[in-house]
């Protein structure tokens, strides 16, 4: 298997640093965010620009051209959906270092960005739900299985359909977890690739405890076989966590400096 | 499934401080650690006294009664390759809050054991391995076959047999670790219950990445179906990864406070 792979999740619009830098096309906040989480260690960085209706395809384009001339062409996820934006984003994107993923597909009204990523060559993340949440593990099995048909049928590879399980907050939803867990074991039982937003485990969660929450919890998933989450890579603790699972998977090859890589 | 049962593995002659003490019946030294890895959320405290040749009875039973009648019956594990100690130690041992485990039994030497347990209505840890670390997961579940069919023939409960898969040391066996926790999840799938010496896995690993290393096996065993582990409750990061796992795992209720419970 390959080493785990990581989105950085902190460039988003959710985040009023960025979203103010992103309306401003200010390069400084961003690129000092992008910095931290390559540093830490982020494989990918999440581009989360909101649904930027009207001017999606230049801030799209600006900050693909940004992060990627700044950082020796950086893999990225577009994450919007304005799905103009992504094909606009795609359009300045260099592909050097790993194809584009389009953040996100699902079995419902975003079932279109399967389309969009086959006719790009991009990868898709698609999140296994329809209008809501699935209610167990055959409805998600459902809209898997929509998807990665309608993926084949359009020509993606199956490793370019990253499947997202959705995680599901504890504090509401604690019974539900071990479903989500097995579900990544039958995704990965099938061949296929996982990704998701590990931290919605989390939601609700005094600061101190989502760092050890999360940290538990991707281990778990990567018992499961997951090949990648979409993460805050300045959780150290989390990170150190993935570094020490990709040892113990033996994807990595163990050294007595291996946290510091 | 219950909450994950940790055995505190800190009263060991491996340990000068505690050898010393154990040789005078010097109370203080072994109170101290016994208070210190109980108040860190040890369930049962591990008492491993050495073969003790001679003079293993009298100080198993003065150990059992000073830990029992400080510390509210907490319960034991008698750990030492001398019978005659641990069946003294039982005849002295308070059963109210759980009944004493011998440790441990194999498919070797020390497959007597068994029987020893059986005799005794006490729980038994049973490596899984025969005269020396066995080369796969068909060994493995020869020896385990082996302990379990001796047990249940002499009346032993499968509930009473707690099988240690062995963890392997990473610097040397990488590649192995994965098949340590796929075989614990085998034996999960045949009901068994299972426990074993994780931090052998981190073995001559730089002192601050055992914990990190620990934390992210257990947590992978845990995902497993494990039962229970021979630990240092007093390493931090690890118990917290626990208590956050058998969150996950839906054996213990979410509640904010649940780290200092």
């Amino acid at each position: 298997m390959a080493k785990f792979i990581t989105i950085g999740e902190r460039l988003s619009t959710t985040a009023p640093t960025v979203n103010k830098a992103f309306l401003a096309r200010d390069p400084e906040p961003i690129l000092a965010r992008a910095k931290a989480q390559l540093d830490a260690g982020a494989t990918y960085l999440d581009v989360n620009i909101g649904p930027a209706e009207g001017y999606g395809e230049d801030l799209m384009k600006w900050a693909v051209q940004l992060l990627q001339s700044n950082f020796d062409n950086v893999p990225l996820a577009l994450d919007t959906s304005n799905k103009a934006a992504i094909e606009a984003g795609i359009s300045v994107y260099n592909r050097s270092k790993g194809k584009p993923i389009v953040n996100s597909a699902d079995a419902a009204g975003r079932i279109e960005n399967i389309d969009l990523a086959a006719a790009n060559d991009a990868i898709v993340i698609a999140l296994c739900n329809g209008e809501g949440i699935a209610a167990d593990n055959d409805e998600r099995m459902g809209y898997c299985t929509t998807l990665l048909e309608r993926g084949l049928s359009l020509g993606l590879s199956e490793d370019d359909i990253w499947f997202d399980p959705l995680f599901v907050v504890i504090k509401g939803m604690q019974d539900k977890q071990m479903d989500v867990l097995h579900f990544i074991g039958d995704l990965t039982a099938m061949g296929l690739k996982t990704t998701g937003g590990l931290s919605n485990n989390s939601n609700g969660m005094p600061k101190h405890i989502r760092p050890i929450m999360d940290s538990a919890m991707v281990a778990m998933a990567m018992m499961m076989g997951m090949t990648s989450a979409i993460v805050n890579p300045n959780d150290l603790r989390l990170m150190e966590t993935i570094k020490s699972c990709d040892i113990i998977r033996n994807d990595t090859l163990y050294a007595d400096s291996y946290l510091e890589v």
